[in-house]
């Protein structure tokens, strides 16, 4: 993948999921102690997140592909042959990573180090939301590196940036972000006991973006160009 | 256009467009619900649509051009030999996709699928708007394409943050964007009665943006350049 | 300059400073209708003001310069040798194109198409913040030409977002805006009794970065080079 | 490291930390004005700010390395072998124009010109915030420089926007702006007597980064990368 060693590599998966996650929480904690407004609030969870995924990706993509997501290690695994034994040191070291992240969020901000968040996520809404928050993000992955691979970082920012929006869910769309904001029962929390139906609809919306775009994202032969261009409506 | 098959490009069109209006309908939703105060409610619109302009531009843009917008597609059907029926088909698939994003917006926010907005939108002062605004958009396409191709992700995200602000209307600025949302009683809706108004609006700052664009950035022959350079005052 | 013909640039300063203008008036209007809360106006304002930078600079720079500022022309004047003729056609559209933008935010909103502004913008404190903008954006142009010159919409349009806040003027900068504003009793305006001030301020700070720009930019000779680099403390 | 003179180097230096005191103490003095929410006031102060560092470490990076900080001098002092002597006389010019940035905000904004801040930051958690801003300031810059030279610009500012919320500090990470906010009493300001704590947590978060990104940016030798691309888990 890179040709940097696979411990860097690690360390590099741990150390961007423990800085992405310890934006989430952090963000939320400063913004929900600053206003009443839970829209401000939420606007800025949003600007600090999507800021910080553009700087991580950037900077450690190089190191690891900066995936900070078991989804998207899952996807490349299956895509592009990433080991099965590296694929479970990527997500195994993104959990811890996260987890990490809370704690330094909350020690920065004189809070319990870890938590059990109170905060109900759950039920078929929630759920779609999520299936579409990672679809959209794994397909904006797949799609930016088939196209414009540079603009990688800045895709996945703004994508993000978005769905924290449009999604009903706040767009978790990473299991391991979704692990580490059950430790934490602040603005961005989630409680534990719906952890799983958050990190299933995250894998099914996962799996989803790879189907749709290994087949929306291949030229077909010349052949078949010539007959398809202009079919009968 | 595309070395993309047409059903693809078919495809694409409808899935940025659902993901478009997913994104305007469903960040109104989420916002409205947030905070009382609609200017903060309308800037989180703007940044949510704004941001995913610029990525879904960027990674279907490739595939299909990426209009998502009937006037759009009129416009290089015009310009670039688009032929009529894949202008019809692209116009047919950015209705349904719309629709389509509507009623997951809906479903992510457990509202009713299918709504018939309440809101007012007509007068002339908003069909100027509406004139104004996409005369904008299609100008800035065609500028941005002819003069920094690779910039046109941004451009159209950008010109459409800024134009939710400085038209009456918000700038809708796209009549299959307009249908979608006449079909939410939410944030982002307008009545059904009020559509025709819109898009004939729509189509004539099309229209008028065409014609600008083909003159302003045509470059004269050289013998007209050296007579009119420093022309009397 | 260019290779467009001088009526087109003409056209596409006249146009670009009508955008502007109608960007920077009826965002004011649109804000200061939706929110009681002046710094989320004037964040909305400054959001669609940035954006409509970039965008504008990107598709009409290639046409005229997209100067769309007589202090900018100005400066090209003294140091490009742009003619004084040509300048002063530039300064005259601009200033017509400006009138036109502050008429066409009246109509999109329904107001008296042309009002005279009552908001005092006076006195020694906003005439330091006036020259100290200027002096910024003109110093940003001239150094961004030098060293990243595709980079130049993007560093004009960040340089006005951070400057409307951190001058105590909003940071107009431009007297063909000045006097445009001048022109709307809404939440961009200023008395048209205060635009010498503001305009005599405006052509300071351009001068001034004209100055420190020509010294601060030129590399030395070798020799002086070899004298200076480690000079006595 | 660049081949303007010395001289220039230094002026660069101390005009580009003037302006981005003056923008965050300045855009700190508007927002607090216009806003009785904070955290409205601190969503314009992140955003004057880092727009402003995109700007000023575009047009100001080729003259000098546009480090307006002490600990980035450092850090490069550390590294890539500025003397000594530059490094010093750096620092000095940061300071002290980080103090006419700050005279420059109270003079546009009519405050008594020097003022010493009443603002309490003290204690393990906000050291602990620096410690953690700073690391990841010169993380991202020593990585962007390695990976994507030319985004670096970008890459601070975003970086910064998200520090400013996710650190409990409101990331200062700057002991040259420390100084000069420790002479505002207004939104930004910091007591003078909290300064210590400040500047000893972001000279350590600095050299942290350094042992960081030295080791986990080098790439090993082949043989080594045979041995660790899949070890025993």
């Amino acid at each position: 993948m890179t040709s940097f060693s696979f411990s860097r590599r690690l360390v590099s998966e741990a150390l961007g999921t423990a800085l992405l996650v310890a934006t989430v929480v952090g963000s939320g904690i400063m913004a929900d102690r600053l206003t009443a407004d839970t829209a401000l609030a939420l606007l800025a969870n949003t600007l600090a997140t999507g800021a910080i995924l553009v700087v991580l990706i950037s900077v450690l993509g190089p190191v690891s592909g900066a995936h900070f997501n078991p989804v998207v290690s899952l996807a490349f695994a299956l895509r592009r042959g990433l080991t099965a034994r590296s694929t479970l040191a990527y997500i195994a070291v993104q959990i811890l990573g996260g987890i990490a992240g809370t704690i330094l969020a909350h020690a920065m901000f004189e809070l319990p180090l870890l938590q059990a968040s109170t905060t109900i996520r759950t039920g078929g809404a929630q759920w779609l939301a999520e299936v579409t928050a990672t679809f959209g993000l794994v397909f904006v992955i797949l799609a930016g590196l088939r196209f414009r691979s540079e603009a990688v970082p800045w895709l996945v920012g703004l994508y993000i940036t978005a769905a924290y929006w449009f999604t009903a869910s706040t767009s978790f769309a990473n299991p391991a972000v979704a692990i580490a904001r059950s430790l934490t029962n602040t603005f961005a929390g989630i409680r534990p006991v719906d952890l799983p139906g958050f990190i299933v609809s995250e894998v099914f919306g996962a799996l989803l973006a790879l189907m749709v775009a290994s087949w929306l994202l291949t030229k077909p032969r010349d052949s078949q160009i010539l007959a398809e261009t202009e079919p009968a409506p």
